[in-house]
């Protein structure tokens, strides 16, 4: 017996013509059934009337550090530098399983309201973020972040975390979690640990998630010590492949994008945390004129601050019409393909999310166009959702075929207690320095 | 008889030193009567529990035309001349005063749910932009756009229908309503024209509301014509003074700034509008720096998309951040004062509004930081408003002590019945060309 749900009236955002035409879309189970002028109504357990809703994909946020969240204002307007040591880092010191878990917890919470349905983590404790993405409904990569500074010992007990977090977690949630090796960054992970990275992941068949290139400095250190740019260094070791997502990817040398191209490592566009920190701006119509593949991250809601996918977009696409002093990059249809089906080949996920086609996961939004900041209707839908909406246009959310939020009411995680439990963390953090 | 409202337990933001500690205050009528720690419930009208609301100044938009949010997404990705000449233009060519009317009133409502309760405005059919006003309870500078290309006849009528607005509306709807002249910019505007309105401020203590340099060609063209740069220019010809909103003010030389600053001219900042545009980034933290009176604007919806000044502001300051790649610049205080107490001063409004004291009137916004985007609490309230919110977290907006919008609901105005007018305003308007 399957559950089905009809969605009738929708705008459903098409990324192959982006037309603007009402539609009706059938979810069972799990999966998209059926899109159609009209569905019969007769023998479906729910009906969701779309009606003046723009329907596109649930959106994927490709870089994140989701426990981060309990981290949210805890510092700002200060130097990277300042920040991590004086902040961030003692805070990170007295970090336990819990504190994750209901970091994580809040973090989805946000990320449901807000439409996101598919994120990429990297951090500490990551079986207890896993916990909270079971709970929450939603879909994640989740890799550990390991950092050996070329200590073997270390080396091999970070490995052993990552792999234990993929034996223990991958495929776990209905399929709804994935785990990737999570190798911090060229400059806190030794060439011996990405090598060894490169050998499981193809072993295993896992992906790679790392910070390349975020800050000058980073170029600067990399080119002292090795004499090579970080893209350079990494595709000389044998490390980069279609399989590597690379976030930031801020400061980068025409060469560097050849390198970029070749192997298919897939970016992690970032732009809200590479202006509040002031790392750089990446050359992200650049990027896609190569075609590569581009995607979007908010990062940690610590130096963002918080994880607004729709505002993310914006971002990116009005930053690069005023870094490039060209107004016709990035337009709004490319920055919807770079929270969807971008999002979802970086994450190896393409046959499975990131559009809406039959036989795809049903992993579905709808905007609500009838609202104070998106009357009267733009000329295209995805103008409409990246100009002028913000998450909180985001009405409905569905993840894996179950209704995570309809008419902005959370249905499955209680938000009153998390919000006190994450005040209860933060606290509880705050007195422990 | 007073009216009075008592809001209790709010978190009141205050620009002189942006401690974080409860408070109640009291509105008597249009005015701010107290502000205490407890302050007695025995006698008010109404009681308004602010718990875990930040209290701050309505905010303060120095930049719209109000009407354009019926042009919401009309055209996008487009450079400036086809935007305009392509686009906005035809449209306009066919407007009227009852379109004006709701595309204001259209605009009124998505200012007061994102917390805006004072616009600076230049458009045309000005008297219907201030029937919307007085309708909607805010609180407005409006300006006619005055464009004569040199033309004396047309130069004598466009003044005469500013100063008729003047006339008609300067001080309506309880003095909520103030007249500007607004000279459109120093290259459709003529030199006379511009003279003349000096002339004629400094006559009737009228401010000015213009657009300057919002473009490189517009430096470049003014080098060519007079071989001055834009605010040389208006300095030679004696237009400036602390009287003078200058909207936009990208393009810069060290020798403007000067300018700017022995003139007290003031600065309107749009950054989601010039980065749309792709005109520039305007050099705000330098002219901060010099204590230059910076405000904030949206612009018209039709080049933003929207007018929410919360996300306005977390762009100035991210902006600024990676332009000068200095993550310490425009911080969060500052970045709430450009929208208070500095648009405020810009407008000639610093005594009545723009900061919580006792005795400025009750223009007031609540915001609710028990939401998903706000928990936990930042460590400090500026930073929770500016980098983790958006306008939809304003859950109560008061101008001039009357209620607009209580817990999201707008008590004043009917938004279906102005979205739905809205929606058959633009479809005639396209219809029409």
């Amino acid at each position: 017996m399957n559950n089905t749900i009809l969605i009738k009236n929708a705008l459903i955002l098409n990324l192959n013509n982006f037309e603007n035409k009402k539609q009706s879309l059938l979810i069972k189970d799990d999966l998209i059934a059926e899109i159609a002028e009209t569905i019969d109504e007769g023998n479906v357990d729910k009906i969701i009337d779309a009606e003046g809703k723009i329907l596109l994909p649930g959106l994927i946020n490709t870089h994140t550090h989701l426990s981060m969240t309990l981290f949210r204002g805890l510092a700002d307007d200060l130097s990277l530098d300042s920040w991590l040591n004086d902040h961030i880092w003692p805070m990170e010191a007295n970090l336990n399983g819990d504190y994750c878990y209901i970091g994580a917890l809040l973090g989805a919470v946000e990320l449901i309201k807000s439409g996101t349905t598919t994120f990429s983590d990297m951090y500490f404790y990551m079986e207890d973020v896993a916990r909270a993405v079971e709970d929450a409904g939603i879909r994640a990569v989740l890799s550990y972040g390991m950092i050996d500074f070329g200590d073997a010992e270390r080396r091999e007990a970070e490995i052993e975390e990552n792999l234990q977090l993929f034996k223990s977690c991958n495929g776990m949630a209905d399929g709804r979690i994935k785990v990737f090796f999570g190798p911090h960054s060229p400059y806190t992970a030794s060439e011996d640990l990405l090598i060894k990275v490169r050998e499981l992941a193809d072993e295993y068949n896992m992906g790679i998630h790392i910070h390349v290139s975020e800050t000058e400095k980073e170029i600067n250190d990399s080119l002292d010590e090795r004499g090579l740019r970080p893209f350079e260094y990494l595709e000389k070791i044998g490390f980069l492949g279609p399989d590597v997502v690379a976030a930031h990817c801020v400061w980068l040398s025409d060469e560097e994008i050849e390198i970029i191209k070749k192997h298919d490592v897939k970016v992690s566009h970032n732009p809200c945390s590479n202006m509040k920190l002031a790392s750089g701006i990446a050359p992200v119509s650049k990027l896609i004129e190569n075609d590569i593949c581009v995607s979007i991250g908010t990062d940690g809601a610590s130096s963002n601050n918080n994880l607004d996918l729709i505002e993310e977009l914006k971002t990116a696409s009005l930053l690069q019409k005023v870094s490039t002093l060209d107004p016709k990059v990035l337009t709004s249809d490319e920055a919807i393909t770079m929270a969807t089906i971008k999002g979802a080949e970086a994450l190896g996920l393409e046959n499975e999310i990131g559009s809406i086609e039959v036989g795809k996961k049903a992993d579905i939004i709808l905007i609500d166009t009838n609202s104070a900041n998106m009357v009267p209707d733009s000329s295209s839908l995805s103008s409409n959702v990246i100009y002028s909406a913000n998450g909180s246009n985001v009405d409905t959310t569905i993840c894996n075929g179950k209704i995570l939020m309809e008419n902005k009411k959370l249905t499955v995680l209680d938000e009153q207690e998390i919000y006190d439990k994450a005040r209860k963390a933060i606290k509880e953090l705050k007195e422990a320095i």
